[in-house]
């Protein structure tokens, strides 16, 4: 077993790997840059060491420092965490080079998953269901009828060299398609001098569930369930659940399968995530493979009473899995607290927290690095907290949910609590009836007077 | 269901109740006295009714101000959670007659298993195995001689009149019994005016192991397994886990059929527990019933995912249980955080709480009514906090609440967290290898410098 890790990441992601290192009798260095020497990461920590101010690029991101700091404190081993350098094939070499063991996925996994083709093109062979699209570019508009009358509307064009929206078109039936080619490839030449175009079939409304999957070295991997994570604003989580009030037994039998066929396809070892688009007949389609832990990996460890970061540094030491699926008993759902304004488009709105009251008791779970007295640095991602609830059924956990947040008092700063607060009373919420499109319509109530 | 609750409590227990009350839809009053006004369970409730000031017989015990609070805010239920009135049969009564649900056992019940002499006398009658003792008052030295020989040494020679003590001899051999009853009777008389001895086997080193009941209003009950609360000082528990790392499948099914017994025979309705001595051959002795929600509970709770105060509010409501009985499919471990110096003899510290922050993650339940600012009043209990960790095994379960100790900062007052510390690493607690006089013998180690 490893004697020291490293954990090349900062806020709660890093004091949650820290905590079940020291459970795990395991010594931790932290990493901070010089915005974050207040942050619980660094405290709890057996080590830790600056590795540079803020913007990330001088800290965070920057792998000579950060293996330096390996180096100097004898870690033999990096926890990347996620974001940051969780998926950087160049990090995960880098750390084989040294001789560090990195805890995630191997250089080749990385660019083999990391890459949007050759992602889709391993999981067609594979055998896992991907979004059915034009084979490469589309050669002319004639090209273009024929490839989506195969398809069936409704289609989704694309730039090839496109981002941002631009050169996309959604085209819901054939007579408006000869003037979406038109004006995509236009728009797309003006914008990025290219105006080659691909083109997927359009999933209308879907849900986005994944599937967590864990591999070990032998090349064994299983499912530990589903998580559903269509509550989304501008492809940013916001919340989460498991199981997915759009699951049933039979499409989680045939997701889950598809994910384990993934994982072990690719000899996959570690945990992984297998993101799928559903549509509303419950067809899954491979959307893309995360390989590192998730944010909202907290919901399954709730359901299956599993401990994933334990599961990570276990399977990185070689220890082989006892290679079960996993279902949920429970019903889980994780709120993202961040630090921004929903009364004003979710603004940002970094700043000291001048007063701090979690709430607590049975099914109730925190997972923070912030405590009162904490400035938030203006330089990271805006989550300041998870707040997850389980219990018996979803009904319940919902319940729990809007009570925790009732208690959940933080003062300072603006936060998500009356996003939230208002989602777990909307009807389509409660009734599960909800896509990646729910928040596009969102509109935040009026501020309650006190 | 219930529309309205009254809490008939403060501090932890009140804010454990008010919880599940909202997630249940019911609303919820406090009530509360005048050291108390700033407490969470005040901030918490629906409504709040001041009852007088401390100390608790012109407030928490002043029966006929708690009615009145219900009656001013038409609660139509009262839970009384444990201490002050919950097993007071006068209040249950009184309830009864102001057509208020007592969210407890009924009058009869509480008399029956309040009074030692009948309790013991019921058990008897159902079976349940009792600490063997003589039939009533020993008449002279030879009836307390054959009695002694009868049950076999050791023996406790007891005074009827007894207390804190006084009256009370160990007799571990024959040869001893004719002086200690000679010391024993004089001790009594000149304390008590009364020098009548009776006599009970001693059970040496006893393990306290509680079962946790259930039974409904058809007379139905069914356990859910147990909780070791052999860590005691002066009778008070410190920490309590589940399983009890002595249980074996054989004794757990002997002691859970005995208490269902125990709750059937009396037609128990509510959560109550049944405590055993347990003796080192594991013959198990019942001692008392508690006829109320344990402090411990939250274990139970967490072992086999049941919220134990919404049971208690279902069933109170006349709802039946499903009649199964529950086993533990993880482990957990309590830890009673008290306002007290364990440097000082656990002498109370109370006083304002300068910063508090709570540990948090995966595994850690945290059932507290205090926070940064708050002022411990003097008045009551000491405990402000319980700190639960819960994970797939008992060596987990301790590892994550060392982590959750380190981690947990409370200042401006001494507290046992450091107790408690030391304890999670004393070699026979981590051998599961303890009894009821393991705080015998306790020292803490020096206080370390950081």
């Amino acid at each position: 077993m490893f004697k020291k890790i490293l954990i090349a990441n900062r806020g709660e992601i890093a004091l949650r790997i820290i905590r079940t290192c020291r459970e795990m009798g395991i010594k931790t260095v932290a990493v901070y840059s010089t915005a974050d020497a207040e942050s619980l990461h660094v405290r709890f920590a057996d080590e830790a060491v600056c590795i540079g101010p803020p913007p990330s690029n001088l800290s965070y991101l920057k792998i000579s420092n950060i293996i330096a700091a390996a180096e100097i404190t004898n870690a033999d081993a990096i926890h990347p965490g996620y974001g940051f350098l969780a998926e950087n094939s160049k990090f995960s070499k880098i750390c084989q080079e040294h001789n560090i063991k990195f805890i995630g996925a191997s250089p080749e996994m990385i660019d083999q998953m990391g890459d949007k083709a050759s992602a889709r093109a391993t999981m067609m062979a594979a055998g896992v269901p991907c979004i059915p699209g034009s084979e490469g570019l589309l050669k002319d508009y004639a090209d273009c009828l024929k490839t989506a009358k195969g398809m069936g509307f409704p289609v989704m064009l694309k730039a090839t060299a496109g981002g941002g929206g631009k050169g996309m078109r959604a085209v819901m039936k054939e007579e408006n398609l000869q003037t979406a080619w038109d004006s995509a490839r236009q728009e797309s030449a003006a914008a990025f001098g290219n105006d080659g175009m691909y083109m997927e079939k359009l999933i209308l409304e879907p849900r986005h569930i994944e599937i967590q999957v864990v591999g070990d070295s032998t090349g064994k991997a299983c499912h530990l369930s589903e998580r559903d994570c269509s509550i989304q604003r501008r492809h940013q989580k916001l919340t989460e659940e498991t199981p997915s009030p759009f699951m049933t037994d039979k499409l989680r039998k045939q997701m889950g399968d598809a994910a384990v066929k993934a994982a072990e396809f690719i000899k996959y070892e570690g945990a992984g995530t297998v993101e799928f688009l559903v549509d509303k007949h419950r067809n899954f389609y491979f959307m893309e493979m995360n390989t590192r832990i998730q944010v909202e990996h907290p919901i399954t460890e709730q359901v299956i009473d599993y401990d994933l970061i334990r599961e990570q540094i276990l399977v990185a030491a070689g220890i082989p899995l006892s290679g079960k699926n996993y279902f949920p008993k429970l019903h889980s759902i994780e709120c993202r607290i961040n630090a921004e304004d929903p009364y004003n488009d979710f603004r940002p709105s970094p700043g000291k927290i001048t007063n701090l009251h979690a709430p607590g008791g049975h099914g109730v779970r925190i997972d923070t690095h912030v405590y009162s007295g904490y400035s938030i640095p203006p330089n990271y991602d805006s989550m300041i907290a998870k707040l997850i609830t389980t219990a018996q059924t979803r009904e319940e956990a919902i319940s729990k949910m809007k009570r925790a947040l009732d208690e959940f008092v933080i003062e300072g700063v603006k936060t998500t609590i009356p996003f939230h607060r208002q989602l777990m009373d909307h009807p389509d919420y409660i009734d599960g009836n909800y896509t990646t499109k729910f928040m596009e319509d969102w509109k935040m109530d009026a501020i309650k007077e006190e």
